[in-house]
């Protein structure tokens, strides 16, 4: 159970979550996408039998995804567990979970490990450390392709060095409102950070929502990129809170209409689509974070901003639905989270 | 206080109000257009005199329109007590009203006497006695100006015989929205009943409410006009509630969620047109009348069509507002009348 989600963290009206993967391969094993179903299987063993202590001494998981279902690897992807490239593929692959699934490890991904951390709010060094810990400890196992001059190796140039790669999970509706957005993402750019969607590279920003990740993994230690990384969010967040103040005081009635506006649409929709919800989630969740609305825990629209997804929707029901059937059980979920009084 | 309307009448699912007037003249005196200000207090005086033992008995208030102001006017045309070509007159005009403003007499509108009654859902009989009760009584005070032939004479030529106008407002959102509606308005106009919006003429249908009224006042007795109004009313509302079903069983889903998405937003907006009010209000009764929603009493609706409108809540707060404090307040005015368990 993803329940990471269920407190909130440090600057959680601007920040929802932090994430920070290392990419490794084993070294003396053929990258993934070149070795075929072989090494597949060779890597695969190789990290069961290596993380088997680590696995039972801290309690995690080892899942099997070639005994998952489409649904449930739709649901991993919608956790961010998983990559969506990697849902569609006949592959070996094997999924470690703590219990929160705040820490995850993939097996057989672009590399042959992605060992994952993602917390709530902004906590990048924690993040990172839980990674780093769980690195090293499996470590003591195998031997991670390594070079003294390029540092970790991994199957794309674009993860070499700390294979590291940082992100936090930003919610910018003031900035994208306002159009301040744009300047923002030319700026990023120029600093070699990358802004996303929420859901990867060429997924759109819905509900306002952005990843914010390094571009470089080379040349900089692991520490540099976290704090660099810390010290941009930190000024988008600043630049997002005081467009929030200037929207909120410009006209505060027409600011809390649209906000309750959207509030009443998702709390008593009987249907209603993934994409609707995530631009009323929007609405909603800056109306907590405003201090317009009072009556509904934070923590409830980060739970909502996985369970509306179409492969959690499916998981929970155990079976395929149709679009139409996804609509309304959404429907149902927001209605739920979104009563009344339940703070 | 206007509070006939705080209870329900017959087939109120479909039919808001009936309402009957009879339009009098009283023998002697020039029509109120003709007349001059010397005619209009000439008539003033005979009317407050005839009727001032009538006004003691049956406990009734005389209002002096010259002693109103342009708000109390409007709210006046809003309550369906004055025509809004009333408003910005300044005329030497009386308002004779019982205690929940359910029978109405203007003095010195387009004829010397407008005597109305207006009831909850159909009740065309009922409102015709109370016309007719009054106006028989005050008939022993002043004579009424009648020809044989012509029957009640009055200032415009269509009212000319009974000097009667039977109307019934009516709540037709399925055949508005199914287009069926088209078809009722050229059989209407062929049987000589005219259709219009709620505030009279040149008003729009807002909110999918019409008033269905009798064209024909001449060579039919007032019960014949009577019953055959009621007749095309009792086929309207067949109509509207067959086209209900029809579109509540073929997606109850989407009817449903239409419903409360209306519901979600009057409950919740913090500034609302009337315009947007009377549209959302339109499917907030529909949901009330097919049972989708159980939750809110029924003649709250009636008693907010009443008040949203501009004049009532200027009346209320006593002075003039902005557009935006309007706004403001009627958004108040629905939430308050629109929370849960209100039954």
């Amino acid at each position: 159970m993803s329940t990471w989600n269920e407190s909130t963290g440090p600057e959680n009206d601007v920040v929802i979550s932090s994430r920070v993967r290392l990419a490794r391969n084993i070294s003396g094993f053929p990258f993934t996408h070149i070795g075929g179903e072989n090494t597949q299987k060779a890597v695969y063993d190789a990290v069961h039998d290596a993380s088997s202590d680590l696995i039972k001494n801290l309690g995690l998981t080892w899942v099997d995804l070639r005994k998952t279902t489409a649904i449930d690897r739709r649901c991993f992807v919608e956790k961010h567990l998983m990559s969506p490239e990697m849902t569609d593929v006949k592959r070996v692959g094997g999924l470690i979970l703590n219990g929160d699934e705040s820490l995850s490890v993939m097996v057989n991904e672009e590399d042959h490990l992605r060992i994952q951390s993602i917390l709530p709010g902004l906590q990048l060094e924690t993040a990172y450390k839980m990674c780093d810990d769980f690195e090293e400890k499996l470590g003591e196992k195998v031997n991670y392709a390594f070079d003294e001059k390029l540092g970790y190796l991994t199957s794309c140039p674009t993860n070499l060095g700390t294979g590291m790669r940082v992100s936090a999970m930003m919610h910018l509706p003031a900035l994208v409102q306002s159009g301040v957005i744009k300047r923002i993402l030319e700026a990023c750019s120029k600093m070699g950070v990358s802004v996303r969607g929420v859901y990867g590279e060429n997924s759109e920003a819905e509900g306002n929502i952005f990843q914010i990740s390094n571009q470089v993994t080379l040349g900089h230690s692991e520490e540099e990129i976290t704090e660099n990384m810390a010290h941009i969010i930190r000024q988008i967040i600043e630049k997002e809170r005081n467009v929030r103040m200037r929207l909120m005081n410009g006209n505060k009635i027409l600011f809390e209409d649209k906000i309750y506006r959207a509030y009443g649409i998702l709390a008593n929709a009987r249907s209603i689509s993934r994409a609707e919800t995530m631009n009323l989630m929007s609405l909603v969740r800056l109306g907590i974070d405003m201090g317009v609305i009072d009556f509904i825990d934070p923590k409830n629209i980060n739970i909502l901003l996985v369970e509306i997804q179409p492969g959690c929707i499916q998981k929970k029901y155990g079976r395929e639905l149709t679009p139409q059937e996804r609509d309304e059980i959404r429907a149902g979920l927001c209605r739920k989270m979104l009563e009344r009084e339940t703070i």
